[in-house]
């Protein structure tokens, strides 16, 4: 932690400073520059809260060097942490994982269907929306323990482990009776009440970024979960809010190896909800897995013009199938080794 | 709605969004222009799911003139709410009301203290957090129901209303055993499980903007509450996440007149959360009132060296004395009476 | 500034940095903390080039606590600037001014019309554009010199000292032939030749804020003109880029008490393009006064439905009578002594 | 245009507009909806000004379809634009190019062993600032005339074309007497009047994107050098500004496959600029072309802990050659032919 003073800040505001650090069992040294004095403080251990130096006199500045996460920071943790999804690998080193399936689950027919097609096509995990969180209370709001239901057929007759989002504290438990891994949207990535509680279950947790979360506020929900005795977390990044409004939100594509350097935990992309156009899915798709992304999560469905919501960023199943071939091909090229090869 | 077709959309593709259209009940009116056609909507009842029109061929873009909001429209709702809080009202035509208080109740002599210095200096509410949302898991919590019997305590002795933030649905029925006006803070605009729960019951709810949510997504998360019975939910700002880092967020101080154009509910302004630093508090709490709010939510502490959470940003018992002096004053220029006259 | 090392930085890395601060003349200090080390370096006048530090092995991050700016910082002239534009002084302890008229000069008849009714409701200055920016090549660029001579005339005949922008440096001299103050707009507060050639000139300049600038790149930008000679600077907020579209721009009022303590310089409010929208041009006007803020910019136009630019935003003759009814007494509230009685 | 009524927009209002809309020439159809009336214009060729209309009683909203571009818009101008750099193709179906060298020219060694060593490695042209905007007038400013020479220098004696910035209208003859691709900076997005000159030479120019510009701003400042002439303009994202701070900028990479179906310009991405950090910038390079742009600019410097300014986000030349490396594969893969074997 470094303390700046103000331009005028005199010696004795330097010294009461200094006594407020030593109080709290740390040492301060006073670094006198040309224009004004900093004071490094030495010998914390992690984030020091800093409420009782901020507001005394002369202080102009307070800057951390520590970060408010530990358990996640590869800096502590330098073995990547490879997360196994019914035996599916999920991380450095192992061949990028494609997750597909529509936004939300509407029916049995159109989930099956589904999940026939994107096997078929070579997809490693089926997704699918149960409880849909929705921007107005008047619009679809998913099939709830039905959907899970379904999806759970689906698994059945395909094989492919499921991947559904949870909503509620209270709803943890029902959803991991279903779902293989368990997804927290990107509202809810400082539900704080959510991730404790997934953080005491023993599945694995894929975490989607909050659309206005800094990196460091990502990695400080995931520790969260961490903290709780849950290590089994994939971060996804799904897109930022910025001030353009001609795609659905801005893909922030550089937080792959950014994320990759500070963190040991796996990062997945979803082109979907990040760009909201279908054109754009399968390029950005492909970058991400060039930009080192250990997975991709793309929204399908089988008739997107009647998809209930999302249907303008879903591939039809004929266009999902031109891009598992094009991931395939370029995985090999990246040597990762051929796609639908990675038996558990 | 309005459907813009694509510059090379031919007569055919226009004639089967038209069909599409009508099979939602709905009628189309095509509008041939010099560049490209558009097709009105006509008929629908609030808004209309978009997601079956989107994707067909030759559409390139669909605009909504509905809103995703209805029960907190002005449009449909022209009379102001004005909710009570123990008898205090808070609304178009009233004093501005006063929530003043420390950012966490950190102990029984913290919130006496502060509660009987407000009290005198003539705060209408008193605020506190027993369940506090932190970035990181290893930072204070707050003091969870022993926080919320603290201000119990604080209302016995000094007759003050008590606000206080309820994080998680589980959770509304003992924080609603204690608060006088249930707060949902900025992270969890957006938990609609929360929300509903919140609409469920019978007493006041402040609804704070998310760092990142649009006036419609903050009115459409009002709706949430709306809908399931509760009318009595009061709009909060309490700044916005930009570029912007030298204040902790960005006051969006406009949304006041523009909120009392769209919506028949109150508003009010957090101005220390806002800006993060204790000298712009008064001068934005004043600014405030001037811009037509129904009330602010100001930070004190008495010690805010000493304050386990925000402390930079809370004022002293003195500086809000000196603050409450001078919204009096301004009150009275405004021509609401004079604070603290309000008598329930 | 402030060097922090990786936490796995050895002790010859430290040292390699400690002797490249010591090559540029500075004094370096370690601070060994319990997870990593951090460097203090003294010894520096104003900002230091970091870019021989950032790259040496083990350097994590370069924290600097001075400034790009030193002349426009209140840290080094605690007086406050007062602008005086033909007389009138605008800063610190002087009467707010309101500067009133079209977002651009279209006719002989519309500016003088446009002048004598803001005269006679107390304005203080005329506004006008006749180098006009705007987004495509296709629209109303102004009437360029003829403008400048239309609102020569109209001086001439209402005694109000002329604002206008001036778009490049071939064109200050001729700008500054007609100007009272010039403007820059917001598109051109980081054009660094323009801003050079009007700290050259010895008439006032009016430096609107960039839609994305940071506070502290504004106060940079300032620093430009002051760094050539010309102190005669009064900065302008009218609003950021954000991601909200419910409002033209999200006007960031916080900043007015923030840039009084940071510089001397003068700082008013646009709240017509901070806004965009007619009906909240007057309550943000208010609340800019209140604020603290040194002046408003307010769009008039007498006939807002025909203007060839920001008609939306404008407010009507009478319009602008009424919201100078309420600034006077506002200003009078405020202590300030009644507006329009201010004689150079 | 589609205009928007209020809720309680009565039939007088209505017809108001609808002759609003007459008397500039173009025809109205109101479309009654069950909420509110919407009236379609129709009949104009391009972008209408909605000044007339948008204040007209009883008007709520107005919606353009039409764009404030049109030379740059592949809707109407649906065959490539190939740019050509002294006989280099720039554009779809061509190989992407590299430009690539330092943030600043700074002396003749310096720009020589890196114009020799990018050349040796492959590059395509040869980058570097002579004339520098910087934040503050405080730090080094670029060698101006100076610099130019020096890259004719390298150009000479490597036969790479040069790329350069260009700052203000004046200095425009100048620039072009030395450069074979003009650049326009970020910050000069919208210097209309820097726009233009440029629009009256005949020499190709690259225009990167504002921070904070939408990709229609962005298409409309392309516009205006179209508009005067010339249609030698390579568009080249570098990053935009949002919250994140963990980045320089936040890349925006799906603009690439938006621009090329919103245009016929050809695109290209500045890694360094976009993330600001070494370790990000051949990742986001291959995710570049990947994604389908046309081309990258890479800063690369021969002592980066010695650049004067950028030298964070410099590639070393080994690394640089390194990149080649990869990008030739990763092109070859794609398709395009090697890099390096694209003879004019």
């Amino acid at each position: 932690m470094l303390i700046v003073m103000n331009h005028k800040a005199g010696e004795r505001q330097v010294e009461a400073v200094v006594r407020a650090v030593e109080k709290m069992g740390l040492r301060a040294v006073p670094i006198p520059g040309s224009e004004r004095t900093a004071i490094g403080v030495l010998g914390n251990r992690g984030y020091v809260d800093d409420s009782t130096i901020r507001d005394l006199p002369g202080v102009q500045e307070v800057i951390h060097v520590s970060k408010p996460y530990k358990l996640v920071s590869r800096d502590f943790h330098p073995r990547p942490t490879v997360v196994k999804v019914c035996g599916i690998p999920v991380g450095e080193g192992k061949r990028p994982v494609v997750v597909a399936g529509p936004c939300a689950v509407e029916s049995e027919e159109q989930i099956l269907r589904t999940a026939r097609a994107v096997k078929k096509s070579g997809a490693d995990m089926l997704r699918g929306g149960a409880f849909k969180p929705r921007t107005g209370p008047h619009t679809f709001q998913g099939l709830r323990e039905e959907g899970l239901k379904l999806l759970a057929m689906a698994r059945e007759e395909t094989g492919l482990p499921i991947v559904t989002e949870v909503m509620s504290p209270d709803t943890v438990g029902l959803v991991a009776g279903y779902a293989d891994l368990l997804q927290v949207g990107a509202r809810n990535m400082q539900n704080f009440e959510l991730l404790k509680e997934l953080g005491r279950i023993r599945k694995p947790v894929l975490l989607k970024r909050g659309m206005s979360a800094t990196i460091e506020e990502f990695l400080a929900a995931a520790e969260y979960i961490l903290a709780e005795g849950n290590h089994q977390v994939i971060l996804c990044e799904r897109g930022i809010r910025t001030f353009e409004t001609a795609t659905r939100n801005t893909l922030d594509l550089a937080v792959v190896p950014l994320i990759r350097e500070l963190s040991h935990l796996p990062v997945m992309i979803d082109p979907s909800h990040a760009t909201g156009k279908r054109s754009l899915v399968s390029p950005m798709a492909k970058a991400s897995l060039v930009a080192g992304a250990h997975g991709v999560l793309v929204e399908v469905h089988p008739e997107p013009d009647k998809a209930l919501s999302d249907g303008p960023q879903s591939l039809t199943l004929p266009g999902f199938e031109a891009l598992m071939e094009e991931l395939r091909r370029l995985s090999a090229f990246l040597g990762h080794g051929g796609a639908g090869e990675n038996a558990p």
